[in-house]
């Protein structure tokens, strides 16, 4: 249903009918909607859905939208839906409400939920622990597969996985048990025997990063978060390793075009935000450009002699900053997909030399052509003028697919972001380097 | 255990006790083990592995790998492994295989499974048939709850995932039901009761990204794929959606360098297929190029007259640049997170107007100061010059960042792949934009 629809039905109070109607909406597509609504309209269609749904829902606004509703809902209705909702999305809701409404929210659950929240907010932003969820099922390694299936069937309800259980010995974690490993095998073994004790797990510290990876490499439906004694703390399950896996690659793309990472989305991010995000990088940008203006400065006699060599140093520069951000691009992803690392620093140059020399001298020969075509009739050095842009696109290309694969390499060695050492910085550094290279070669042939 | 544990017990010949260490360790990590061995010592601990296990082993190697294994195996050897193989992760395998290698395998594999996996082959590549399962639980909506975990207890140890199940009536989909519903509902239910029959799908020439995207925005464990009659003909799990995910960032951040996306990983792709893979845009780029040549070339008088004018060209296309690879880059994310679609473009362009001019005048600023103190005293101009560069500074900005902004958007627009839009092309249309605008701006102020 679209939001012509909706609206016709509060209109004609159709309130009925519009409930019926939006128990076959999937939540998501429910909280799209309401974006389009006016906020009468909004809290009118969320005060007829289900709690459970509500809560649903409500986990799948953006904080200006939740923040608008809350401040439109009584307390009472507040606490209805927060029960209905799981402890990880009910966090992460709070984390990014301001002070008050956090109070008015954690005053709307009951005590036991309240301390559960409270020890989710504590744990270091991107964490495992920030993202994992508390609510998982667990069994003791006596019990019979008859006795989990119970278990599963009484409590599954409020899970959000049922999927893969835990074994558990004074809350220390010592095996898991999946739903399928449960239903594929007779009903009077014990846990103990079915149980898979060499497991995935991560500790509560451990960035997302690595979480999302592991979920990933190992194709888990969730992991297991424990703490420093091996004591079973919660779980992080396979959607929300997705959503990290999302908010990782436009963090790096954002660095690698010197953006400082923005948690919020596009449109969220108010035009101030956007600005202070993008400004760093370009002033330090700019003022390093500074270097590669003194470079030319300091060869303009040359260019007074043969102003035609002026001519060539975008193109030199541009091609010598493509190259060096290929290089640094798949270095960078290579590093983040873990399949690189720092001790093929060797392998990387010895591959990135050789596939530079093979481009560059594909690049000069085709610039060398263009060369003789455009100004071979008019210019009598115009053979010179090919070979000495040949040598410097090759000389250029090395140098920045050198620099390109070796940054992020190193950048990673120091714990920096490998993403850091993108585009525009490469770009800046091969600006300089190519406009050296060019007018010394320039100088020594045409002997100036 | 270690590379050389495994090495040291074959040596010894203790070949019983390695079969029982490896059935603890994770097949992903058997795989990463084996490439670090040599090809005869592969086979045999291959050969050490249970069937099931060596097929997942098997999955997870990168191809050259596998074709060595193979050739060193006998067909029953590999007949073994491969009905153990779910179908989807074996026509994965044959996707890269040589023609020939194909052939044996197919061979190997009875009439049925080689039905179905000719079938996965034909769908195209990267789309939902190519990617999807086969092997997926199905019901009956007569059927009772218990019935259904009946089923499942028969036939789901041989299934990739059991936890959604598909009720099809002739063979077409009429709903999902999922094991926590089977688990938390009366045994005496009938499965028309509790199936979800608004439930998400997709057909088998739908892209993987959209598949992906499905799975990720819905949380769900498997989405149902159909064929143009609504038949259910296989499932997307979502590790499979992960792996496409991940792919896809990889292949927009490539693309976004000038790269042209490549499935195999850095160290497996040749240093031609890398050269291949790398030129064509660095050709196009350089070629284009010319264009700010001949700008440059057009105003030589105006260096001629002012030498230094020339040396604050890089500092200026050099922001330009990064200025408008920020906003594709932005805009590029949006795209593929689907937070941004073609009808936003002015709201777009009006934002991004509006940095533009933030950011602008706070650089203009910053480089007028340093232009008085690196110049002020030697050169009676200087405060003129700090003008020029910063009005051009603010144009440059703004139609870097306009341009950036754009181009994915039409693009998108045109059916093309917004990734495309990027950095070198970018940087490319500015460097010409940003010269022409510079000179016109500083001969009008210097009346050259």
């Amino acid at each position: 249903m679209g939001k012509e629809q909706i609206l016709e039905m509060l209109d004609q109070r159709q309130f009925k009918e519009l409930k019926t109607e939006l128990e076959n909406v999937h939540p998501v597509d429910i909280a799209e909607l309401m974006e389009e609504l006016e906020e009468k309209q909004r809290i009118l269609v969320f005060r007829l859905l289900q709690k459970d749904e509500a809560a649903e829902v409500f986990t799948e606004m953006n904080s200006e939208m939740r923040q608008a509703l809350l401040s439109g809902l009584t307390d009472s209705e507040i606490k209805e839906f927060m029960d209905e909702m799981y402890l990880d999305d009910a966090v992460d809701v709070l984390e990014e409400m301001p002070a008050n409404v956090v109070e008015r929210l954690l005053m709307a659950t009951d005590e036991e939920t309240r301390a559960q929240m409270n020890a989710l907010l504590n744990y270091p932003e991107d964490s495992a622990g920030s993202i994992m969820n508390v609510e998982y099922i667990a069994f003791r390694k006596e019990m019979t597969v008859e006795d989990a299936i119970l278990k599963i069937r009484q409590v599954g309800i409020n899970r959000e996985t049922i999927y893969t259980c835990y074994v558990t010995e004074q809350r220390k974690l010592i095996g898991v048990v999946t739903v399928k490993d449960l239903l594929t095998t007779g009903d009077n073994h014990t846990i103990e025997e079915i149980m898979e004790t060499n497991m995935q797990y991560v500790h509560t510290h451990d960035d997302q990063e690595k979480v999302a990876g592991l979920i990933s490499k190992y194709s888990l439906i969730a992991i297991p978060v424990v703490d420093n004694d091996m004591r079973m703390v919660g779980i992080v399950t396979v959607d929300d390793a997705m959503d990290v896996m999302e908010e990782e690659a436009t963090e790096d793309m954002s660095m690698m075009m010197g953006i400082a990472p923005n948690e919020d989305s596009y449109f969220q991010t108010s035009v101030w935000e956007h600005a202070k995000s993008r400004f760093p990088w370009l002033l330090f940008l700019m003022l390093s450009a500074t270097l590669s203006g003194l470079a030319l400065d300091h060869f303009d006699y040359v260019v007074a002699v043969m102003p035609i060599l002026n001519s060539f140093v975008p193109m030199l520069t541009g091609t010598g900053g493509n190259c060096g951000s290929q290089s640094s691009t798949l270095i960078i992803r290579g590093l983040a997909t873990n399949e690189i690392e720092f001790r093929d620093v060797f392998r990387v140059l010895f591959k990135e030399a050789r596939v530079a020399l093979v481009v560059s001298i594909m690049l000069a020969i085709v610039n060398g052509v263009r060369i003789m075509i455009m100004y071979g009739h008019s210019y009598e050095n115009a053979p010179l003028l090919a070979v000495v842009l040949g040598l410097t696109l090759v000389c250029t290309v090395l140098l920045s697919k050198t620099i390109g694969c070796t940054l992020p390499l190193i950048a990673k060695k120091c714990g920096l972001d490998p993403a850091l050492m993108a585009a525009p910085l490469i770009t800046t550094l091969v600006d300089t380097g190519t406009i050296l290279l060019y007018f010394t070669i320039a100088t020594r042939f045409f002997k100036i």
